[in-house]
């Protein structure tokens, strides 16, 4: 049988089109841009012309406000620790409780080490960011904001652009981990008062290794990794051609199939999220029913132990996952989750272009069978340990039966 | 006419091998590592693999010794920043003047901005580091040497294993960048004091955007870039597999074409130098005679203004530089070569396995004609400017005719 990949959140198959885009870079124009020669200044053309193409994705004023970097996380901790060494007299930091770990491990570290001031946001229990809180935190002495865009787990998307408007207010600078949202929402950056926006090429069906990092023209920013004057002095390092032109190829595809994300790609998710919910009791979909990604569903089963599920599914050729990738194979609650005082028995099932109808049949055919057999085994929690009320929609059957 | 590249220490030509070895990872084994389904855990397995083929070639006692990062400057940036933050009553770094801008900038930026004192080590006019100022540097306010394994402008290799000894006695941790001498040079890592050591992937026919940094077991580490738990917690960020698996198989590459660089290759060098020498009067070889990577060629032509013959050697198909490709573009002299107290209109030819006879016949070919050109040109410096005792060898028409 074929494999069913519903795991998109965790990372996408690199495009066909994007692979033949990459491939004319490793071993013909394998220059290095920044030579003087002819073998550098082709290779530099298509390193600008990627360049545009992620700023048309995001809808970017200018070309020169995309820097590309090795990734989502690299991007993340290059805007936060700009922020703090170009405003060198503000020490706090406002991010959520939900960030990837890509800002949180960092936001830690800088809480121990240096003289940094962390405040976590908290989220209600549909995942909805805490305004009151926000609003309460922000004050003169906030270097930056980092709120993602959309979170990895649930889909759930914050209000970016109003929680930026409120950043600039006090004179802090907003980041947005966007890793989840790019190729996923229309977005028009210039129209907004983001300042620094993150994302990864292989969540859009690019490779892995390459991300890029949006800074607004006029932004105080500092590199985080020093070296050569690549990328106008942003960042260091040979340039990663073949990516850089991959992620270009993978920005312009994700135009391209943004109404098919946001219409076909949401309605299978949509249908997944029904039929299980039809299909098994106790089980309630989690997260902002109104502000989500068209993608994610995560899914509470109720009276499961860890990881069951996703385990059962992978061993019939279905992958998804629960939480995020970086915390599976741990045994941690997910933090988001916890934030949300949900259950956490929860699986994620994340979509994209490459799905199809037949993926979700394949999860009807074999649930209820994985369902009763983890549900049958001893020591299984009771019913009353997993109320919430974190539930966008309950299975028909009730989460007390 | 077939393009000759003979910029191979800028960056080289992708292997076929090795894309051959990549192209499953994008749009087939495209699993993230570490997720925990079927889809994942293949790709868990090639990382392993490339991680012990890296270990091979360099002679690391294990295979955890090895970590993954986007290059170069990442491992060069990682390894003196991570050692800074564990050592943190030492607050001086020993480098050298001809250190490349990867630990360079790095190191001006931290003396400027924290409580950070740099000794820059110089060198004679041969490119040898001077071992006395090396000495009389190492305090034990030292917290860490940086002094790479082959200069990349000259080829001068530097006695690091020597040099690490000494960093020892005073309780310095020792870093050498070594992205020109990986694949060049046979090394044995563990027989050293050496405690880190940096390469990069598109030096020795592997991808751009992934290079690796070696950390000996017991060494404090600190990671540079944070997030989740990928590399042993030393690297964050999701695994770029198809270039950790095309770096592994160029490592496993090189180790097999070890014997055609140290030989077939160096002697194509040798014939470049020496047929350049013989053809072309006031022209010199840059660099100690005696410990000199195989593959580069550092060749002073006096009485010649700036890039002029990199530039008319570039409109007939030969590709060389002039200086490093981070500065060249540059009007600014080399650093290297300033430090060398040498004249600065220096062309680097660097060699690679692709290179053949044709190519050096080539360079003989074209070079007469265009120095006439470029001498014969108004406003040429005049012969005396440009004196120097930095010569390996010269041309037999001698400096002053
Ligand atoms: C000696 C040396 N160190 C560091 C680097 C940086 O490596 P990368 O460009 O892969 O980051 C280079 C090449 O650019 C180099 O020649
Ligand atoms: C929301 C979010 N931010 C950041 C990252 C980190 O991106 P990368 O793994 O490409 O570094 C991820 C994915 O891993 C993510 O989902």
């Amino acid at each position: 049988m074929r494999p069913i990949y519903l795991d998109n959140n965790a990372t996408t198959r690199v495009d066909p089109e994007v692979v033949q885009a990459m491939l004319p870079f490793f071993a013909d124009q394998f220059g290095n841009p920044s030579s003087a020669h002819a073998f550098g200044a082709s290779v530099g053309a298509a390193v600008k012309k990627a360049r545009r193409q992620l700023q048309a994705l995001i809808g970017a004023a200018f070309d020169d406000e995309i820097t590309f970097t090795s990734g989502g996380t690299e991007s993340d901790n290059t805007a936060i620790l700009s922020a703090l060494e170009a405003m060198p007299n503000s020490t706090e930091i406002v991010t959520s409780a939900v960030e990837h770990p890509a800002v949180l491990t960092l936001c830690a570290h800088l809480e121990k080490t240096r003289r940094v001031k962390v405040h976590r946001i908290p989220v209600d229990r549909l995942g909805r960011l805490d305004l009151d809180a926000y609003i309460a935190a922000l004050t003169p002495h906030v270097a930056i904001v980092s709120i993602m865009w959309a979170n990895n787990e649930t889909g759930v998307i914050f209000p970016v652009a109003k929680l930026a408007e409120l950043a600039k207010e006090v004179g802090a600078l907003f980041h947005t981990d966007a890793v989840q949202a790019v190729g996923k929402l229309p977005m028009d950056i210039k129209s907004t008062a983001i300042d620094m926006l993150s994302f990864s090429g292989h969540k859009l069906h690019g490779p892995k290794g390459i991300g890029a990092l949006y800074v607004k023209r006029g932004v105080p920013f500092r590199s985080l990794i020093k070296g050569g004057h690549q990328e106008h002095g942003r960042r260091a390092g040979t340039e990663n051609t073949p990516g850089i032109v991959g992620l270009g190829k993978a920005t312009e595809l994700a135009m391209k199939f943004m109404d098919d994300m946001t219409t076909r790609v949401k309605s299978l998710r949509d249908r997944l999220e029904g039929g299980i919910l039809q299909r098994i009791p106790d089980t309630c979909v989690t997260g902002d029913p109104l502000e989500r990604l068209p993608n994610t569903a995560n899914i509470s089963f109720e009276h499961v132990e860890g990881d069951g599920i996703p385990l059962l599914l992978s061993r019939v050729g279905i992958a998804c996952s629960s939480g995020s990738a970086c915390s599976s194979g741990s045994l941690e609650p997910s933090h988001v989750l916890s934030a949300m005082k949900t259950p956490h028995q929860a699986v994620r099932f994340s979509f994209a272009r490459d799905n199809g109808e037949a993926d979700v049949d394949r999860v009807f055919e074999v649930m209820p069978a994985i369902l009763a057999k983890l549900r049958s085994a001893p020591g299984r929690r009771s019913a009353d340990d997993v109320q919430s009320n974190s539930c966008l929609s309950r299975s028909r059957t009730g989460c007390h039966s």
